[in-house]
C-alpha cells in the first residue's frame, strides 16, 4: 500500500478543489507512477491558497512536488522520470527504449497538451468571454489535429511504442483526460481504448481513488440553511 | 568543428522558413546543445512539405528528428537531455543537479512555452481575426504571469540552477525567444539578461550561425520582373 505517512518520498497535493478539476490534478501522475513503482510515498496537502514560501519549492505555484531525501523537484515530467530510473515497470533500460519513453513524454507535455489546455481553458476558464466564443471551433479543431497525429502514430498497437507501457503512455493518457468533459477523444476510437487502457491499470485506479478520497475529507460544509440570508 | 556532413549523428532541419521564423526553429536547439558537447553532426534538410513517410519518424511532422545509430528520438526536449548524457558540461552528473536540470526543460516547455505561443500565434498565426484581436492583451498578461514566475524563481543567479548552465538553460533561453518580436521580456531586466547571457554562448553564435546559413543558401529566388504579368 504505496500511501504511507511514515515513508520517505513525499509529494505535495490539495486539500480540496472543485468538482470540474477532481482527477485531473497533476499529482495524480506522480500517485500513478509511485503506484506502478511500488514505492511508498506520503502527501503534504495545500489549501488553494498556498503560502508564500511555497514558491521556493515551485516556483509556478502548482503541485506536486517531490522529495525523497536524495532529490527535491517539480515539473511532472521530471517527477515520473525520476519514479521511472527506479523502476522497470515504467522505464525500459536499453538506451533507444528509454529514450523513447522519455521522449513520449516530452510530446506529451509540449506537442499535445497545450492544444488541450486551450480548448479547456476557453471551456472553464473564459466561457462567457467573446474570444473565447469566437476562439472555440479553431482550439477545438487544432486539438483535433494534435490527436490525430497520435492516433496515426498508435495504430493498432497497445501504448505508444509496442506492447510495453511506460511513463510516456502515463503521461499522454493524463493528458489526454483533460478532455473528459468533451466527446473529442472519442473520435478516434483507437485513442479512447488507449485511454481507457491506461485508467483501467489498478495503478491508476488506485492513486485516484486516493486523490478524491483527500477531496470528500476535506468537502467545504454547505452553509446552513438561512445562514446567508 | 561539429558540422561535419560524415558524422554519426544527424538531425533534420528545414531549407528554408520565412524570417519570422529563422532563428527560432527547433532544430536550433538539437544544434546548440551538441556544439556546447562539441559532438559532430550533419543535417538532413526537408521542404516545407515533408514527405508523408516522415510522419513515421516524428508524429507531429516537425523538426528536428535525432539519430546517432544507438538511438533515434524526437522532441526537442528528449534530444538535449539525450546529448547532455554525453556530456557533463550540459548535465550534472550527480542526481540532485542531473534532476534540477531536467525538470527545467519540462518547466520551459509545459509550464512556460505555452503561455508564450498562444502570444505567437496571436501576433503571427491569426493576426486578423477578430478573436486574436480581442484575446491578444490576456494572452499577454498570461506570458507575463509565468515570466515573472520565473524571473522572481532567477533573481541575481546566473542561470536556473546558480553557476552552471544546463540543458534547462537551454531550453529556457529557446522558448523566451519566441517572445523576441516584442518588449515583454525586456520588462524582466534579470530574465533578459539571462536571455542575452544564453545567446551570447560561442555555441549557441554557431548554432545560430549554422541555422541561418542553410536558409541563407536556399532563398528562394524573386520571379523574374514581369514574369507573373
Amino acid at each position: 500500500m504505496p500511501l504511507n505517512p511514515n515513508a520517505s518520498i513525499e509529494i505535495t497535493g490539495f486539500r480540496w478543489v472543485p468538482d470540474f478539476a477532481q482527477g485531473l490534478v497533476r499529482d495524480l501522475r506522480a500517485r500513478w507512477a509511485l503506484e506502478e513503482a511500488g514505492l511508498d510515498y506520503r502527501v503534504r496537502l495545500f489549501d488553494q491558497q498556498r503560502p508564500p514560501e511555497y514558491l521556493l519549492e515551485q516556483p509556478f505555484d502548482q503541485v506536486p512536488c517531490f522529495s525523497d531525501g536524495e532529490v527535491r523537484i517539480f515539473e511532472t515530467g521530471a517527477i515520473v522520470q525520476y519514479i521511472g530510473e527506479k523502476s522497470e515497470a515504467l522505464l525500459p533500460r536499453d538506451k533507444q527504449g528509454r529514450y523513447r519513453a522519455i521522449q513520449w513524454t516530452y510530446a506529451a507535455l509540449n506537442s499535445v497538451e497545450p492544444a488541450i489546455f486551450n480548448v479547456l481553458a476557453v471551456d472553464f476558464f473564459y466561457p462567457e468571454e467573446e474570444w473565447a466564443k469566437l476562439r472555440r471551433p479553431g482550439a477545438v479543431e487544432f486539438a483535433k489535429l494534435k490527436l490525430k497525429r497520435v492516433s496515426d502514430w498508435l495504430g493498432d498497437k497497445q501504448w505508444l511504442e509496442g506492447d510495453r507501457f511506460t511513463i510516456g503512455d502515463l503521461i499522454m493518457v493524463t493528458s489526454l483526460r483533460f478532455l473528459r468533459h468533451t466527446d473529442i477523444v472519442g473520435e478516434f476510437p483507437n485513442l479512447a481504448a488507449f485511454l481507457k487502457r491506461g485508467e483501467s491499470r489498478p495503478a491508476f485506479q488506485q492513486a485516484l481513488a486516493d486523490q478524491l478520497a483527500v477531496y470528500a475529507e476535506n468537502q467545504p460544509q454547505p452553509e446552513p440553511e438561512g445562514a446567508a440570508a
